[in-house]
């Protein structure tokens, strides 16, 4: 299959979690997306940065194989996000952002660009969102991400994204937000009869949802002993989760469930360590090996 | 394998969710446990209630196949829980506590009670737990369940009863508070240093854990389209696994997966309704059929 194209933010995090701190580190959800996809699949990368993103970052994202013809760089500074996380590190409080030449981000998609395979759309404007699928071929599937902040200020332009892709990854709070209900099971229906043929909600420690018009997958968290920092969590699940499609294929339910737990292993891999750190150093096979653990951790066996 | 008995509480439960209410309803952790239970077994029943106790309950019990010799019926009224959820589901905000005759419960077991195969201990005073276990002679197979009162004040108790059981059967917050660390895995290492060789812990709608020396076991909760009433579902949860034990007689690793699957099918069904409603009218049928439905909701094919 062809490639894998990620529209998005590349990021320098400043984070505290009870288990640290790390003062402006590569993040962004491109970042995040692309690098974990970059051990399945070549990625393209859309996003913008300032004339003081650090060289080591291109090179790191470079050696990755990750292709950033597409990464803008201009006059200012890039965006910069401050977090921190309590012992509950399931959910982030913003100390501050500071979008920089984000602000202005209109992504432009290279021609060598447009006839992607598979499509990831970040978390970004879902009026971008849709300035991206008007620039490209439509491609074999499309996934995107959004926020609460675009649900409250975008949710028509959002809807318009919807009806477009075929998955919406998001966690259960923005779930909840956009389906309007606590339950998710409604809420999953209320959404897949409008917009995405999938939903995957995304619940930190406590795994990953499907459901689709067909079925329900679920999965738990991979149980860690050591949870540094969850920065980044979401988008590597997604960059695990389009780069093994991308890699294999195969849009099967199977290949579908299988995708889901690559995806949950590349997060699993990213909470150990702040930034990519953990994913600097991964090894092709560590995934394989955390794959097969995912299998024995929710293996049981059916009645007879 | 011979019998499964269970100590805990029979109450009159006043619970409202945002989805209706009950007023004096039969609920307790003993009556929650060995109704869920009787679909896989016979239960004995070690609680108390007061003169005041409706017959119906009496009845409904009895037609479940639980033996109620060990049911004390005395002078005063039965233990009343008030309690309230809002659409965070998962936690329980009591209202009112009036212990009534279960402040004085002091367990006896009669004769034929003291050689139980399985044995559950339910939530009560830890002191009675060890008193529990010294009438009886050792099981094949100990559980029990505790809470934060107990191991903020009785810690002590507590522990010689953990070093006593086979199975602690907890929530995370409880874990957590019993470990004195937030990370599970670290928590779940510490308890089964000290005492017992599996630890369950139970997260509500986000499914349940198992730690033993080995092997680390985990399963999503079922999706459910409609939650009314999450009162009861940790001893259905309990009385599932711990009756699904004691029928098949088969303490393995893998039977052990499977009770934790039919403890979240019990729950997941005693949800669906205020009290024991839904398993008033439920059938193993049904029980069987959401079994194969977990396995198709967490099963993905291993890496070839």
């Amino acid at each position: 299959m062809g490639k894998l194209l990620v529209v998005g933010s590349v990021a320098l995090d400043t984070v505290r979690t009870p288990f640290g701190e790390a003062s402006e580190v590569l993040g962004g959800s491109a970042a995040y997306f692309a690098t974990a996809a970059s051990y399945f699949t070549t990625v393209d990368l859309i996003a913008v940065v300032g004339k003081d993103f650090p060289d080591q970052h291109l090179k790191f994202l470079k050696s990755r194989g990750i292709d950033l013809t597409g990464l803008e760089q201009r006059t200012g500074e890039t965006f910069r996000w401050k977090g921190e996380y309590s012992y509950q590190l399931n959910e982030a409080r913003t100390l501050e952002t500071r979008p920089n030449v984000f602000e202005t981000f209109r992504p432009r998609i290279p021609e060598r660009y447009r006839t992607p395979a598979l499509l990831f759309l970040g978390n970004i404007d879902p009026e971008l969102q849709l300035d991206v699928l008007r620039q490209v071929q439509r491609p074999l599937l499309v996934a995107c991400d959004t926020m609460n902040y675009w649900i409250d200020r975008k949710r028509e332009a959002l809807w318009r994204v919807l009806e477009q892709v075929d998955v919406l990854v998001v966690n259960d709070g923005e779930a909840r937000a956009l389906g309007g209900q606590p339950n998710l099971v409604q809420v999953a229906r209320d959404i897949l009869t409008k917009g995405p043929k999938h939903l995957i909600i995304k619940r930190g420690e406590y795994g990953v949802l499907l459901f689709n018009h067909k079925q329900t997958f679920g999965a738990p968290a991979f149980p860690l002993e050591q949870v540094r920092d969850p920065t980044g969590a979401g988008d590597t699940f997604a960059g695990g989760f389009m780069g093994y499609l991308a890699a294999t294929g195969n849009l099967s339910e199977a290949s579908l469930r299988q995708a889901m737990i690559f995806g949950s292993v590349m997060a699993s891999f990213t909470v150990e360590a702040f930034s990519l750190d953990r994913l600097r150093v991964l090894d092709y096979k560590e995934i394989e090996a955390r794959f097969r653990e995912f299998k024995r951790l929710t293996h049981f066996e059916d009645l007879s």
